[in-house]
């Protein structure tokens, strides 16, 4: 009810403020008898924590994931999974200046308001360390759903006025970048930013292939819907597309997918139909805005009401896209997983299969 | 859990097929003591339904709305409160055409797929019908928040290639469209829609005025994580953002909202700082895809896998973006109903103000 | 939120005053296929309702229920299931005299403190009537249940002190009394209770035969918890106890319940073993409490918070328990439709039976 | 959804295996500023833990709890509270006898049905030290609700054949026994039970006083019915009862609690009216089974589904009934949070009173 829960079958409770003891989760719901070792969820882990190039944060936080419960001799058990990873690298004093100011375009401020008060220390449970639980129980998500042929890939398409000119999924750069001939622009605009102190926004594509038909509910619980949902949750995350059908101007004779024997033309819809998988990929698209705790100074005001300024002195990324690849890999896996149970839940009396033909 | 039910506390469950017996719904969790009658939501009810001018479909649906249940002289109970309209405009044979084939862009396919059969008779479930008791039920969340001094409306920004260049909030025509100065154009483009039976897609904006500070969760359920879901749960709208922060090559520094002691001194944010309101304007965009039901033939398949072609005959709108308006300012209702009963449940005890001196 | 929604996948969520417009239902989660015609749960309700026989009100109670949608060709859709009954026999008219005063051991009082004003008419939503919608959703669960072979049945075991020395399933009476050499004496107890205007408690129980392993989750949410509850909700249902295990100076090594490689030995624990199901019969014993609102007049008080006397003129049930009975397998049915979704949701990979050799 | 959350609003999730690495749990919902420190969670969890007394198990636990989030300078943030107690008395090889066979009357055979697999070591999940995580969790709806008025308080008032003739609240001895005059003869059972190595079942009484109108709802979620599910849901609890109703020949004239203008003139219905706390006490009774798991021999059956004896030899309570005190005050302290919320959140606006003149 307070938000910190995602899913209704597969579920996750995500505890823990960025400079507190610790951070956690509870992953409920999970179909016993999937074999998982933390190994498996550190991996994820790793490709979300900062500090492993030049273009992200210098903050190292070490993440290492601990199992608690819920996994009995390398296979979960069906009841509740505990993860916690202790938070090591706590420099709390980094953060006593913030204490009686509210940074611009941060939590800060509605966070006082909401509670009356608020663990200052580096933003406390808004700070993007929350999302690491989503990537960790997002993993054994996908070790389920990978089991089930469905595959799950992000990866950024603009950062800031750099577009991707083609689109190359299979590309391995230290900016999660679809076009690897855009690098060397990339480093540019980076040492630029690093030097001013400032940031830029990105766009980021989803991916999910092999989703088989039937994921999603009809009416508010649309899969598209529920998509939107995870992705929005995730910090700084302020726009989000199902499909490619942003451009008004394309006329519904045009852009409507329409299907053969063999299956659909097109996929403008972005592999959802009504709120239900189709059998297509499901696509995505998502912006992020700059990072606001930047360098360069800014008007803000203190608990008391009064006009300042601020710099943040500590370390940024210049651009938080490049690390939100595999947040929203995982939360994108948390909804699929969380939908097949719940239409298992219903329809698993149903053969679930579309008229066409694959074999022509 | 199948996705009928939207909210948590204040919640709205739905039932009914466009050409069953009747829609249906249930608010569940109102407050006691709001005074509202039957008229309040026809009147909004009104606002959605189809047939009003010559730019929307001109099929006629009565929507008379019964209160069956959970407010007795004239003010709300606390109990459940049914809501029915009778389908009175079934003409179910127009729809046998569509028994054994598969709209192309329509959720013919995927119910088939999830359900092993569907009422085929005008897209049952899935039909833009469904979205009437909605806005019935946003008209008592309306009602509520009205008396708290939060005002929610939507507009029209762009209708196919037609964008608005100003934004009159005040403005009435039968476009719902926010330049005035477009009706013209707009109606060309409508007239040569109707006559090759075709559709555009459209954007809308919705602003929220008065809502104050606190409202939201902070993981989550973030404020602008469930504004999304609800507005892409609105059928055929495909991508939603909060604030004007889709130009990723604006500058962290540029677009980061700074503070002065009076207030926020931009809003480029949308409203919503780390899910929680910031007592700002709340700007929501949002895009609707084109009517996939048209005149214009299209190919597709039958129940049996085999090819065919289909024309829709019967009656639609050529840009169904006009009739979201309602449905947008009732579902964004519905979430800020929600989270204000979610924030008073939990945060009753804070005086939840900002630090801002608005007397100066 | 708001305890009128019950299920967590198969839920029911009802609505309705006793003599507001009408009463009403939806029954969402509910699978696809299952062939349910009206007729069906008309059977369950004509079981409820008053009027049947000289021992229960003489108030008639049409209960004509009517399906509004999720039903299609005779078959569930998977989409929600509305229902609705009119209330035809209201005679608001006999209730002014309510209006203004609270009667003993009723919701009257409980209610306006609650919400500051109330629906005085016969009891509103208070009134027993609300459980016609629970024996409606009941009919959809049983029929399901009953393809899998499970099958709920309860019976009368106690009325005032007369006691039940035999339990005979099969046995068909006005007194639904499992022992009918007990009907003289309870005809007679009863002409008492009319004459006098009184009333009394009475003690039922339920057996569920067939109930797969596997059903119940480990911690909170056990089987006998939301049996417990289930059964707790009903009006006038003050305990609940599952299988035999009150008499606490039964040694543990005696009535625990030892297995041979043919099955369970005995079944104390009434069929469930840590929360989940055994296989064995599941055995629910209740107690209802008499009675409240009858002619025998009482010392109350009216909304003033004066002194005062009633007397409920009108018609009355000597005892409740006796139309208890549909009520009852209604709700455990719709706990076990809960659970077989539920576990077929989290464990359907899982073959679940018990290693007990069935053909020795 | 897999029935590990407690609660809608203030919700506590927990996780753990009586011998894997920790137990824990996440409290949800919490209100911000409540002042609460680790020593007073660890005040309650010592009441719960065995070892206290040669009545109850000689089982060392050590049970110290880390607060790891949501706590912040001494007060609650509104944020997540994560709590973990590490299993530092695992003595695994303990239990590896119990991998292939199932004891009776317990939750090994019907979690191998459920999952397919099981922890076996120690009971796994569905050992009472589960309940550990309820006690704590509790701690802090107990802080909060002391500030409103409601205190609750937990008795035993049989054990085996041995009940209480007087009601002493106040008493304090090593059996939580409501009569200090029967200790000597509780003793003499003791004895007898450990040389037996048998166990007998326990009755306990719950008590609320100062609980305000108005919590509860009215139909499925009464309070009464929450607060029935709360306590079956205790490891070994096979019956519930609100108020002193369960003796059915008592004529309805007799039991309605009559109200006069200074208040109810009894409490027979423990409290609560139509599912709402009426402010006067709230009064539960409930009983708990003997101990299964004991030293005298019993038939089973192993994995293979052969015949087979066991013995349980480790450390058991002659009557967990002992160690239930805690745990009832707990869950029963948790209902009336999530109810206090839940009322908050839906009549915030309402001023609950009941027109009783308490000066008189």
């Amino acid at each position: 009810m307070s938000g910190n829960t995602f899913g209704r079958i597969f579920t996750v409770s995500t505890f823990g403020e960025s400079h507190g003891s610790a951070l956690g989760c509870i992953i409920d719901g999970c179909p016993p008898g999937i074999a998982i070792d933390s190994n498996e969820i550190q991996a994820e882990l790793d490709k979300r924590k900062p500090g492993q190039s030049d273009v992200t944060t210098p903050r190292k936080e070490d993440d290492q994931v601990e199992i608690l419960s819920g996994i009995f001799e390398g296979k979960t058990t069906g009841t509740p999974i505990g993860l916690i990873i202790r938070n090591t690298n706590q420099q709390s004093q980094d953060y006593q200046h913030l204490k009686d100011v509210f940074r611009p375009n941060h939590a800060d401020i509605t966070y006082q308001a909401k509670y009356g008060l608020r663990d200052y220390r580096g933003g406390g449970r808004a700070s993007a360390r929350e999302t690491a639980m989503r990537v960790a129980a997002g993993a054994i998500a996908k070790k389920y759903l990978h089991s089930q042929g469905v595959h799950t890939q992000c990866i950024v398409t603009q950062i800031g006025p750099i577009a991707a000119d083609t689109m190359d999924w299979d590309t391995k750069n230290k900016f999660n970048f679809a076009d690897p001939s855009k690098v060397n622009e990339l480093d540019a605009l980076f040492e630029e930013l690093i030097k001013e102190g400032d940031s830029v926004g990105a766009k980021l594509q989803i991916v999910v292939r092999g989703c088989p038909a039937g994921l999603g509910e009809p009416v508010f619980d649309k899969l598209d819907a529920d998509l939107a949902k995870a992705i929005m949750s995730i910090n700084a995350v302020k726009a989000v597309a199902i499909g490619d059908l942003e451009d008004t101007s394309k006329r519904g004779s045009v852009i409507r997918d329409e299907m053969s024997k063999t299956g659909f033309k097109t996929n403008h819809s972005g592999g959802i139909l009504g709120g239900i998988s189709s059998s297509d990929d499901i696509v995505i698209g998502f912006t992020i805005k700059p990072t606001s705790s930047i360098r360069k100074a800014a008007d803000t005001i203190n608990t008391k009401g009064e006009d300042t300024e601020i710099s943040v002195t500590g370390r940024h990324d210049p651009c938080v896209g490049i690390r939100a690849v595999p947040i929203a890999e995982a939360m994108t896996n948390l909804v699929l997983m969380d939908h097949f149970l719940r239409n298992r839940a219903q329809c698993g009396d149903v053969e679930q299969v579309l008229p066409f033909n694959n074999n022509e």
